[in-house]
């Protein structure tokens, strides 16, 4: 009987290796070759290398696991399922790819315990492991003693070739080799195919080079299908290098096992089909009927829950000794730990009266962020190379770089996309930090993927975008957003603030901050220009998304909705029409999300439904405002893109002047 | 007196360090670093290697040249302004970055004749001179004869750390290196300061190695201030390489010359003050005033106007033969120049009847690209690994692959970013190249920035983008556009089409195409899953933008508005609702843009304004709807994030069925 040849890893192997294909089978859906291909390398990592508690997911001082390659999401299920996690249960691997099952497509932390971030667009990843090892770099050096590391795991990450290809994963692998990461350790599952076939076609790149270039230690092993010894040798010495991240290129077969489909692009994005499933059955002398496990396999791998809970204890001992010792830094971690903010940290952010001077919305987000970062040690991020455009910087606070990992401020470099997926890597870590990432709000191009995922997979980042309109001027349209904020409006759970003045650029970082520690993100939209502050205008109202801040006696004729720089238009505009004899509100709207979270009562307050004259006042298109002004209504907006001049030169050629929002007003009053 | 012991060469350096210095510190905006530093290379490149003809800035074989660092764009009208060009004078240049001058802030070539393309979001234009130099590939292995060579020309780029440590500059760079593009010659201006400071902080990767990684040929100069002769030897060896493509990492001194400011942050993005322009003047013995020029350097560098004519002369004697001999080809190449269409091309493509199958739309996407193919051989683009989800082999057309260069099969890799961006540098080389770029819709978000690009700067790129709901199914979330329509819709000069069924996916590609030849880009979203042939569909309503496919008798109760594949639904709905009693219109509406460009004619034609009852059937985010359907309508959307499960059962569960669309209008009719 071929069974009875196989040693106990191959049983642990061919396990994975079989929930794949069977699981994949039975969806006609899915990706069967990378699991069956990278089924080696990760179960010398699960059942060697990484510490985890299969029966308290959370545990803090876990090593992180990231399926970078999240098409292979089969793999980390099986995993999941045969270290005993109690998420992933046999069923759930039957119902993989339906309807409200925990085994979606691609591994989503908020679905699936025991998954650490949301994979399957590529690259993203490698990048979040970044975030989660700076993480763990940070914690490690705030809160560790000589006598005591209560902060102390491994990253591990598989990826591909795909994640390899993509810019975001360069971005952020060369940040990694700069900051020296020692804890992140890369496995690089070389099958040398993608969904177009042999990686031959497009991507002959030497990327072991490439990893050396960016100051990473690099590894090799030859053959990842069959040589366990050499895998486990080189996750051991990847660890021994302290000062570097490590990758290990593992040239592996896809689809391993698969007499007729092993190394085609044929078990990439498809079930193997009911032939040569049964030839891989027994090409792999595996007896087992679907879904039937080797009982000494899994008896073998469900080890990792006695030797998760002894480390834990271990810790817990750790933690205990800890605390005695250093009772402040211990209650600061537990609450770090726990999430929850210090109590009156909000008391720091400044309020303004209309007798304060003119500023620029950045600078208000500059004076929030450093009040904050007194009161909030868990604050950390920094800007894409325009720190002091962005002014972001936490004075006092130090840069964060190799060996300076208790600091705060991180120069990201010329790198959004890597930025934003290293910030949601650091907010996924569980810790409470809470990141913050910056550039000007037209470069959330080049990151949306990360703000989108952010967004999806709860992970409470803050986008601190500046430079939000055409008031950016000189630069040009490449560099003015105009349909960026409506852009931004449209993703799901992403909440999108753009204050007016002061008291709402501290009501934005008041949202900001809470929303964080509730796993959510929210994008702030600040300006370059100066901008006055306003009468009427609060933190409170910030929170509510919209509110008036100048009203009439009575029932309205007219209703001026504006945002950010543009609201101070409408409250100009407001006194030269009540000077004509109008009734006329003025509703400062910095976030549609908030207000559409308010009960009926509230919007009707604010926007009644009899008052139809409505006009809105954006420095942007008008993209998706009809909703607000109706179709009696009209907008001031912008739907070309902008030019390059002097930013008041632009806003006043673009139609944003109070006698501009007089003239539009005027035309709805009829 | 100092100028006169400054060689010519060195007139000609500091003349275009100081029309950089005098145009910003007029403007008090502006970068003029780079130009300080990396005018001695510029210069080598424009004064020894570089063919152009001023006076003919379109110049078919021309050089191409991309300043990728383009916040250095100073440099470029220096050079234009130099060299001869009439469209930058010394008063353009005192206009620099003011409202309608043609020396904006970053270069843009729908401004400014010479300039190629629209750089400044960094690592684009390095990406665009990769689709420049495939362009010239494809044209030279296409048009060109053993004795008469038509097609021959570098593309040269300068480009910066930023654009280095961008991901999309990886992309493309390690596209560039896979396929051999010996006529891309990079020089990257080595200065070691981007924004925050020294690169130290964020940047201390090995580029040079890096490039080696990626197949580039990498050299050398270590004094890029003075050695001019290594300059010019780095160039011609670089040239003696033609089956790589050649990075000469250039170090220099940013703001070379100014004695207080030079390599530091303080001259990337700000004047250098009238003091310090003043001691520059001295440092490098420049006694003219600003914007003054020595006459012997204009007299050097304007002989570019003579050379440029000989070589087009040259050219238009070795076009002449080539026409003598071939007559056909001469033709042909004759009008891809001239931006034509062949006579009946659009002849093939199909239509259809309800009769016809049901199939995906990227089916019929596939179907259109192959007939198309056929008919415009200018045609070529490919997938981002993709290529067999996204149907969009052209058969028979074979592999670009190095040394393939005349096939128009283009495997991108997993690099939708720098796809994009090449895509822009093939449809911004003039030569009448159409080229498309394919994903999944939802990874439009890694490639964003590239696609706004191409609506700003006019490049006519396809986006062939499939899987364009949660109809897209298993793979869950992370592959489900739900906002992505949106976001799309809402860039300025982006027409975005989601066809019905077949017919309509005609109408989308005769937009696109005709687009395309007016040098506007054109975005086509395709279902993954089965859709039916509609009644009342065709390419003339596509055109339109929306239209009635199915009408009532008299003023409609109710009209049913349906993008893509929610237009069955509506038609379906409609029929029962019609045999309820009920007047109902349904209007299918596979472009916003197309229109809105309507008259008010057409537009009060298909939506009466009177007809207020509306509702709208789109698997995607409510957002922007309510234009539409206004306030006494309703939509049918999606305002989450979609789920895992078979596309049939996702559509069913989030609400796109005939019952819940009845259920919408039945409440909307009150």
């Amino acid at each position: 009987m071929a069974v009875a040849t196989q040693s106990l890893e191959e049983l642990c192997i061919n396990s994975i290796r079989f929930l794949a294909i069977d699981a994949v089978e039975k969806a006609k859906s899915g990706h069967p070759g990378l699991p069956m291909g990278a089924a080696p390398m990760a179960f010398v990592l699960w059942d060697k290398f990484m510490r985890f508690n299969p029966k308290n997911p959370k545990w803090f001082n876990r090593d992180r696991f990231v399926l970078s390659a999240g098409h292979g999401c089969m793999l980390q299920y099986a995993l999941l399922h045969l270290t005993g996690y109690d998420s992933v249960t046999i069923e759930d691997i039957k119902q993989f790819r339906q309807w409200g099952s925990k085994t979606p497509g691609h591994p989503e932390n908020f679905e699936t315990e025991g998954v650490e971030v949301t994979t399957g667009p590529l690259g993203q990843g490698i990048a979040n492991a970044v975030g989660l090892a700076m993480a763990e770099a940070h914690l490690a050096a705030k809160f560790n003693k000589p006598d005591a590391k209560i902060v102390d795991h491994y990253t591990y990450v598989i990826l591909g070739d795909g994640c390899n290809m993509e810019g975001v994963s360069g971005e952020a692998c060369s940040f990694a080799g700069h900051l020296g990461l020692g804890k992140l350790i890369a496995l690089y599952d070389d099958n040398h195919i993608s969904i177009d076939g042999s990686t031959d076609v497009a991507f002959t790149e030497d990327v072991s080079k490439r990893f050396e270039a960016y100051g990473w230690h690099v590894l090799h092993v030859s053959d990842g299908n069959k040589d366990l010894n050499s895998i486990e040798k080189a996750i051991a010495a990847a660890k021994a290098v302290t000062d570097k991240p490590t990758m290990i290129k593992v040239t592996t077969l896809i689809g391993y096992g698969s007499p007729n489909k092993q190394n085609t692009a044929g078990v990439h994005g498809a079930a193997l089909g009911t032939d040569e499933v049964k030839l891989t059955r027994e090409n792999l002398g595996w007896e087992y009927e679907p879904f039937a496990l080797p009982q000494d396999a899994v008896n073998h791998m469900r080890k990792a829950v006695e030797r998760g809970a002894t480390a834990e204890a271990e810790w817990n001992k750790t933690f205990a000794d800890y605390k005695a010792k250093y009772a402040q830094e211990a209650a600061e971690f537990e609450r770090y730990i726990s999430g929850k903010l210090p109590d009156g940290w909000e008391k720091v952010l400044p309020t303004y009266t209309p007798e304060d001077k003119a500023l620029p919305s950045r600078k208000h987000s500059e004076t929030c962020l450093n009040k904050l970062a007194q009161v909030l040690p868990e604050l950390i991020g920094g800007s894409a190379d325009l720190t002091h455009s962005n002014l972001t910087e936490i004075k006092g606070f130090g840069d964060f770089q190799k060996g300076q990992y208790q600091n705060r401020n991180v120069h990201f470099g010329v790198r959004e996309h890597g930025m934003g997926a290293i910030c949601n890597g650091m907010a996924l870590h569980g810790s409470g930090l809470i990141p913050y990432g910056a550039t000007f709000l037209i470069f959330t191009d080049y990151m949306r993927a990360a703000i989108r995922l952010s967004a999806l997979s709860l992970a409470g980042s803050i986008w601190v975008m500046t430079h939000d309109s055409i008031g950016q001027g000189e630069d040009g349209p490449t560099h003015q957003p105009v349909e960026t904020l409506a852009s931004l409006r449209a993703i799901p759970n992403l909440t999108v603030i753009r204050p007016a003045d002061g008291n709402e650029s501290s009501g934005a970082y008041k949202v900001a901050i809470e929303k964080a520690k509730q796993n959510d993100p929210t994008l702030l939209a600040f300006s370059r220009q100066n901008l006055p502050n306003l009468p009427g205008t609060s933190i409170e109202g910030v929170t509510k998304g919209a509110y008036t801040i100048v009203d009439s006696q009575g029932t309205p004729d007219i209703i001026l909705i504006g945002t950010g720089s543009e609201v101070s238009l409408c409250v100009t505009a407001a006194e030269k029409l009540t000077s004509e004899g109008k009734k006329v509100r003025v509703v400062s709207m910095p976030c549609w999300e908030l207000f559409e979270a308010q009960d009926a009562a509230y919007k009707e307050s604010v926007l009644p439904k009899a008052v139809t004259k409505r006009v809105s006042v954006e420095a942007g298109v008008s993209f998706g405002w009809h909703k607000y002004v109706g179709t009696e209504g009209d907008t001031v907006s912008i739907d070309t893109f902008g030019a390059s001049a002097p930013g008041g030169v632009c806003m006043e050629k673009f139609g944003f002047s109070v006698e501009n929002v007089l003239a539009t007003a005027k035309k709805v009053l009829g």
